[in-house]
């Protein structure tokens, strides 16, 4: 957020220079740029790479070799800039991907936002529920770590992320939401093939994730 | 299932022999167990690891060192009997945990079954909605696929471990929804400061979880 509100202050000092940015949402930033006449100097990118930490000290050598980045609304940029910012994610071995700002928030949501909010709300829920955490600790393997890996991540970061792309999130956790009340459905009517069914198609995952 | 019906016509067959499975829900098969003349000779056990691949190439070298391993209702076990298991366990290289089996039912359905249930409907989520599975492709990083990696886990497997666990499983699951239900309502009121008391809320497990 405090990203678009200095975005136009920053483009006010440029003449030749490039600005960037890496946010987790474009279209409030590329709309904020637009509007500015230096608007050909702005690159909007979002390089697909993070961990649950954050801080220098969550730096890790060669985290962006093979990554994708997403360099947003590619039309508006002045081709040196545009230039300058495609060398750099290069450099770091990244493939550069070009997409719509609004398309990007859209696929954001499904695949990084739902996923964070699903793994804090599953982390209130046991820490709610579940009072011994001694048993936690001790039972927990490798499934419930990896499904709760990211609720560790900084709230600070993440609620204007979610705030910015509110539409989209909600629509993608509204449709979550209805995917678990069919699973509570075939349990309380206990219809095991109902349940085979939802799982099967949740493997259909398997295509697309390796 | 099968393990609960074949149980007794199992233990109808043995003498001095010691009978132990490793399934993922432990009070139906105890019950069955503790009705038979041979349940001193039966250990109800659970080592706690596994991923998201099923069969005999799903094997790893060294899986269960430094794991938990439940072993259920102690008292009810022939010494003899419960001394081979928990050996067998220990050469292993696993630690051992004592539990009441109605207790473990509950425990794993807050730290497996839950993580299981909210990755297949995170799956149905971004199948149902997000069309350009291109676009999953290419974005996905490693947030969606550690909270989608369980969405591949065998349906066959996972169908009467939710059948059996059914109550507990509901318990979680009502209180997932509901947990859900709050940070939709903390985007749908524009409340930022909800949504970060959430979201720090949800940062707490990491005093559990390294």
């Amino acid at each position: 957020m405090w990203l678009n509100h200095y975005c136009p202050t920053i483009l006010n000092l440029v003449n030749k220079q490039v600005v960037f940015d890496l946010g987790s949402t474009k279209e409030s930033i590329v709309n904020v740029a637009n509007a500015h006449s230096n608007k050909g100097r702005f690159v909007p990118t979002h390089p697909m790479w993070g961990t649950e930490f954050s801080g220098p000290t969550a730096a890790q050598t060669d985290a962006f070799i093979d990554k994708a980045t997403v360099i947003c609304n590619k039309s508006q940029v002045d081709p040196d800039a545009l230039e300058i910012i495609e060398q750099m994610y290069v450099q770091l071995g990244m493939h550069i991907l070009y997409m719509d700002a609004i398309k990007h928030d859209i696929h954001v949501a499904y695949i990084s936002h739902i996923s964070h909010i699903t793994s804090f709300a599953l982390a209130n829920t046991v820490l709610e529920k579940e009072k011994e955490s001694d048993a936690i600790f001790e039972l927990a393997s490798g499934g419930f770590e990896s499904t709760v890996r990211l609720a560790k991540s900084n709230a600070e970061m993440w609620v204007p992320i979610f705030m910015q792309n509110k539409e989209n999130v909600l629509d993608v956790l509204n449709e979550h939401i209805s995917q678990l009340r069919k699973f509570k459905a075939s349990l309380e009517k206990e219809n095991p093939d109902y349940l085979l069914e939802l799982i099967q198609n949740a493997n259909k995952i398997k295509r697309i994730l390796k």
